[in-house]
């Protein structure tokens, strides 16, 4: 799933005794260890007994764990369809986008629990976030909402997939939450009681609601907060910009 | 933190060569080892062996690692502060709710990620979706848009709280995210490279933006779509309710 280049049939003797180390073949090692075995016990010690080889053979090629982590889950983002044309509401294809990000952290185990734990940079990566830009954007969002946004949405997204893969990991984990809900008393849990159905129901048909939800919140977005304009990450105040995005909040 | 009652000082001479063992004990135990070795390394024979014991006697009380999880949950949701009286603005209160869950689930190293991915049942977990759903419900929010709206509200503060955990464990990691987003290159990432600098900005401020943008979502929920009231949780399908919901589409 993650090997990048189909495999070709070579003649053993022309084969080397170990296949050359290479960026490329540590992180497939690695996501193939993570889909395996889990996050926690993937190490830089396991990669290179997988690739035969001695950790030390690996940092010539990557720094650390958290660097590795970070290689993994760029290459995992290759997997996530983008929109190819302008073609269709730019709501709908950012609905598409987010979906396609949940699936591809929801089909690789362990994958949604990376992208919680690892800040994502490489080509795959920016990828993703200049194309939520570009439709948050076109849909007349503020630029300075729609950069907040774009975390808020994959953050959401990432937090949806790893719950759902813990639940998957653990089987049916629904039980004892039916039974305690069920269990709860109308005298001590009113609003619980009267609403046992409805905090249990929707399943799989959330996921499009709460991006709607979202994305509604997002085009009703506050104004920024004034801190924002006073980090050291931004060289210049420019007053006029806050007046802008208090407009945002209408 | 989590010990539910003061210590007092005992003479060595009554106390007994065990502690007896209880649930609130394992519980206890447990907890503080979630702190100290973080929640992978977490197993009901460590429990045991902290507690001076063999993992078959921790089955009298607690069923598997499932259940001691969503105990150990359940107990450190105690510490959230809830509302106490009907002073002040719904919103306020709600926004103080979340913060507090978000501070409870941040000061307990692992919790996040227990939150994340633990289904919550007791009685401080289902105190706290009470005081949710009846802080919404005050706002005027549709009570099953309101059902729903606690489980996207309490996900997204503990991904919150799962993201700051893992940047807390690995020290710094934006390094690496502000030189990958001040390197994209302006021809290939143009939203990137003109935002730049609002993707990084923020810090804590964040929270509270984040918080009233998810509260506006919510009070511009989509309807709820037609597949709940399919559902087999669901025992009787009302079409008023349907239409009540649209109305919520503003």
């Amino acid at each position: 799933m993650f090997t990048q280049e189909p495999r070709q049939i070579v003649s053993r003797r022309d084969r080397p005794a170990k296949p050359p180390l290479s960026r490329d073949a540590i992180v497939t090692t690695a996501l193939d260890l993570l889909i395996q075995d889990g996050l926690a016990a993937l190490s830089l010690r396991k990669v290179a007994a997988a690739l035969d080889t001695g950790p030390a053979s690996l940092y010539v090629y990557v720094a650390n764990l958290a660097e590795l982590h970070a290689l993994m889950l760029d290459r995992a983002l290759g997997a996530v369809a983008l929109p190819v044309a302008r073609a269709g509401g730019w709501r709908e294809r950012l609905t598409a986008v987010l979906t396609s990000y949940l699936r591809v952290l929801y089909d690789g185990p362990g994958l949604a629990q990376l992208a919680l734990a690892t800040i994502p940079i490489g080509p795959h990566a920016l990828r993703l976030i200049e194309t939520l830009l570009d439709l948050l954007l076109e849909g007349g969002v503020d630029p300075a909402v729609a950069a907040w946004a774009v975390d808020l949405l994959t953050l959401h997204v990432a937090a949806i997939a790893a719950e759902q893969d813990v639940r998957r990991a653990q089987g049916d984990t629904f039980g004892p939450m039916t039974r305690a809900i069920a269990a709860a008393d109308a005298a001590d849990y009113p609003h619980i009681h009267a609403l046992r159905e409805e905090l249990l129901s929707g399943g799989a048909a959330r996921f499009g609601w709460v991006v709607d939800l979202l994305i509604n919140g997002v085009l009703h977005a506050p104004a920024l907060p004034r801190a924002t304009t006073d980090t050291a990450a931004r060289p210049s105040v420019d007053p006029t910009e806050q007046t802008e995005q208090d407009e945002t909040d209408r």
